[in-house]
Protein backbone atom coordinates (compact mmCIF):
# COMPACT_ATOMS: atom_id res chain seq x y z
CA UNK A 1 0.00 0.00 0.00
CA UNK A 2 2.76 2.91 1.34
CA UNK A 3 4.98 1.54 -1.50
CA UNK A 4 2.45 1.93 -4.33
CA UNK A 5 2.07 5.69 -2.66
CA UNK A 6 5.72 6.06 -3.53
CA UNK A 7 5.68 5.11 -6.54
CA UNK A 8 2.63 7.46 -7.63
CA UNK A 9 5.03 10.42 -5.41
CA UNK A 10 7.95 9.82 -8.43
CA UNK A 11 5.39 9.56 -11.30
CA UNK A 12 3.37 12.39 -10.08
CA UNK A 13 6.21 14.73 -9.43
CA UNK A 14 7.69 13.81 -12.18
CA UNK A 15 5.17 13.97 -15.32
CA UNK A 16 3.91 17.41 -13.13
CA UNK A 17 6.19 19.40 -15.66
CA UNK A 18 5.26 18.15 -19.26
CA UNK A 19 1.86 20.00 -18.92
CA UNK A 20 3.76 23.30 -18.20
CA UNK A 21 6.75 22.33 -20.80
CA UNK A 22 3.25 22.13 -23.57
CA UNK A 23 1.81 25.49 -22.08
CA UNK A 24 4.61 27.11 -22.15
CA UNK A 25 5.29 25.99 -26.01
CA UNK A 26 1.81 26.38 -27.08
CA UNK A 27 1.56 29.78 -25.46
CA UNK A 28 5.23 30.82 -26.22
CA UNK A 29 4.33 32.77 -22.52
CA UNK A 30 7.12 32.47 -20.05
CA UNK A 31 5.75 35.84 -18.39
CA UNK A 32 4.93 34.61 -14.76
CA UNK A 33 7.35 31.89 -15.18
CA UNK A 34 10.60 32.33 -12.04
CA UNK A 35 13.97 32.15 -14.17
CA UNK A 36 15.51 31.84 -10.46
CA UNK A 37 13.16 28.94 -9.77
CA UNK A 38 14.16 27.55 -13.44
CA UNK A 39 18.06 28.03 -13.13
CA UNK A 40 18.21 26.14 -9.79
CA UNK A 41 16.01 23.06 -10.56
CA UNK A 42 17.33 22.11 -13.95
CA UNK A 43 20.69 22.82 -11.56
CA UNK A 44 19.02 20.32 -8.75
CA UNK A 45 17.98 17.59 -11.58
CA UNK A 46 21.08 17.20 -13.18
CA UNK A 47 22.82 17.01 -9.85
CA UNK A 48 19.81 14.32 -9.24
CA UNK A 49 20.97 12.75 -12.50
CA UNK A 50 25.27 12.54 -11.36
CA UNK A 51 24.09 11.09 -7.80
CA UNK A 52 21.71 8.63 -9.47
CA UNK A 53 24.88 7.41 -12.11
CA UNK A 54 27.03 6.98 -8.97
CA UNK A 55 24.19 4.95 -6.98
CA UNK A 56 23.47 3.26 -10.40
CA UNK A 57 19.59 3.69 -9.20
CA UNK A 58 17.21 3.72 -12.58
CA UNK A 59 14.31 4.95 -10.56
CA UNK A 60 16.51 8.47 -9.15
CA UNK A 61 17.57 7.79 -13.23
CA UNK A 62 14.65 8.16 -15.30
CA UNK A 63 12.68 10.29 -13.35
CA UNK A 64 15.00 12.82 -13.22
CA UNK A 65 16.26 11.95 -16.89
CA UNK A 66 12.37 12.94 -17.63
CA UNK A 67 12.14 15.90 -15.46
CA UNK A 68 15.42 17.26 -16.43
CA UNK A 69 14.11 17.07 -20.43
CA UNK A 70 10.82 19.35 -19.07
CA UNK A 71 12.72 21.66 -17.14
CA UNK A 72 15.53 22.19 -19.69
CA UNK A 73 12.74 23.23 -22.41
CA UNK A 74 10.94 25.38 -19.67
CA UNK A 75 13.74 27.01 -18.75
CA UNK A 76 15.19 27.57 -22.75
CA UNK A 77 11.75 28.94 -23.39
CA UNK A 78 12.16 31.34 -20.21
CA UNK A 79 15.55 32.10 -21.21
CA UNK A 80 14.92 33.04 -24.79
CA UNK A 81 12.34 35.62 -23.22
CA UNK A 82 14.97 36.87 -21.11
CA UNK A 83 17.37 37.87 -23.72
CA UNK A 84 14.84 39.51 -25.79
CA UNK A 85 13.70 41.60 -23.19
CA UNK A 86 16.54 42.96 -22.65
CA UNK A 87 17.82 43.27 -26.15
CA UNK A 88 14.43 44.80 -26.78
CA UNK A 89 14.31 47.00 -23.78
CA UNK A 90 18.32 48.64 -25.14
CA UNK A 91 17.07 49.29 -28.62
CA UNK A 92 13.84 51.50 -27.04
CA UNK B 1 31.68 13.74 -2.90
CA UNK B 2 29.12 12.27 -5.06
CA UNK B 3 27.35 12.06 -0.96
CA UNK B 4 27.57 15.93 -1.22
CA UNK B 5 25.94 16.14 -4.86
CA UNK B 6 23.05 14.31 -3.75
CA UNK B 7 22.58 16.62 -0.42
CA UNK B 8 23.21 19.45 -2.75
CA UNK B 9 20.71 17.96 -5.62
CA UNK B 10 17.68 17.98 -2.88
CA UNK B 11 18.36 21.19 -1.18
CA UNK B 12 18.49 22.91 -5.00
CA UNK B 13 15.35 20.93 -5.88
CA UNK B 14 13.40 21.88 -2.62
CA UNK B 15 14.47 25.77 -2.84
CA UNK B 16 13.72 26.21 -6.61
CA UNK B 17 10.34 26.66 -5.65
CA UNK B 18 10.72 29.67 -3.49
CA UNK B 19 11.66 32.26 -5.95
CA UNK B 20 8.56 31.24 -7.87
CA UNK B 21 6.12 31.64 -4.88
CA UNK B 22 8.09 34.64 -4.09
CA UNK B 23 7.73 36.25 -7.54
CA UNK B 24 3.98 35.37 -7.71
CA UNK B 25 3.03 36.72 -4.45
CA UNK B 26 4.84 40.21 -5.14
CA UNK B 27 3.49 40.25 -9.07
CA UNK B 28 0.25 38.11 -8.47
CA UNK B 29 0.88 37.19 -11.91
CA UNK B 30 0.11 33.39 -12.62
CA UNK B 31 -1.05 33.82 -16.63
CA UNK B 32 1.68 31.48 -17.76
CA UNK B 33 1.45 29.13 -14.70
CA UNK B 34 0.02 25.55 -15.63
CA UNK B 35 -2.98 24.64 -12.86
CA UNK B 36 -2.32 20.91 -14.18
CA UNK B 37 1.35 21.40 -13.27
CA UNK B 38 0.82 22.13 -9.85
CA UNK B 39 -2.63 20.43 -9.22
CA UNK B 40 -0.18 17.15 -9.73
CA UNK B 41 2.93 18.49 -8.28
CA UNK B 42 1.09 19.03 -4.90
CA UNK B 43 -0.60 16.20 -4.91
CA UNK B 44 2.72 14.41 -6.00
CA UNK B 45 4.66 15.94 -2.94
CA UNK B 46 1.90 14.92 -0.37
CA UNK B 47 2.11 11.57 -1.45
CA UNK B 48 5.85 12.02 -0.79
CA UNK B 49 4.86 13.10 2.56
CA UNK B 50 2.19 10.75 3.37
CA UNK B 51 5.43 8.11 2.02
CA UNK B 52 8.14 10.00 4.22
CA UNK B 53 5.91 9.39 7.35
CA UNK B 54 5.60 5.87 6.76
CA UNK B 55 9.32 5.17 6.00
CA UNK B 56 9.74 8.04 9.11
CA UNK B 57 13.08 9.06 6.57
CA UNK B 58 13.61 13.05 7.74
CA UNK B 59 15.10 14.16 4.87
CA UNK B 60 11.85 12.86 2.35
CA UNK B 61 9.89 14.57 5.28
CA UNK B 62 11.57 17.71 5.33
CA UNK B 63 12.32 18.44 1.82
CA UNK B 64 8.80 17.16 0.70
CA UNK B 65 6.96 19.36 3.54
CA UNK B 66 8.99 22.54 2.59
CA UNK B 67 8.21 22.29 -0.93
CA UNK B 68 4.69 21.46 -0.18
CA UNK B 69 4.12 24.49 1.29
CA UNK B 70 5.77 26.67 -1.73
CA UNK B 71 3.48 24.68 -3.80
CA UNK B 72 0.74 25.08 -2.28
CA UNK B 73 1.54 28.86 -2.44
CA UNK B 74 1.23 28.67 -6.04
CA UNK B 75 -0.91 26.47 -6.35
CA UNK B 76 -3.61 28.54 -4.15
CA UNK B 77 -2.71 31.80 -6.39
CA UNK B 78 -2.95 30.04 -9.64
CA UNK B 79 -6.74 28.41 -8.17
CA UNK B 80 -8.19 32.13 -7.44
CA UNK B 81 -6.84 33.90 -10.49
CA UNK B 82 -8.83 30.93 -12.33
CA UNK B 83 -12.29 31.46 -10.24
CA UNK B 84 -11.80 34.99 -10.59
CA UNK B 85 -11.73 35.00 -14.59
CA UNK B 86 -14.24 32.18 -15.01
CA UNK B 87 -16.55 34.32 -12.76
CA UNK B 88 -15.75 37.21 -14.91
CA UNK B 89 -16.18 35.47 -17.85
CA UNK B 90 -19.69 34.53 -16.79
CA UNK B 91 -20.68 38.94 -15.91
CA UNK B 92 -19.56 39.37 -19.65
Amino acid sequence: MFEIIGFLAAILTTISFLPQAVKIIKTKDTSSISLTMYVIFTTGVLCWLVYGIHILNWAVLLANGVTAIFSIIILTYKLIDVINERSSAKTK
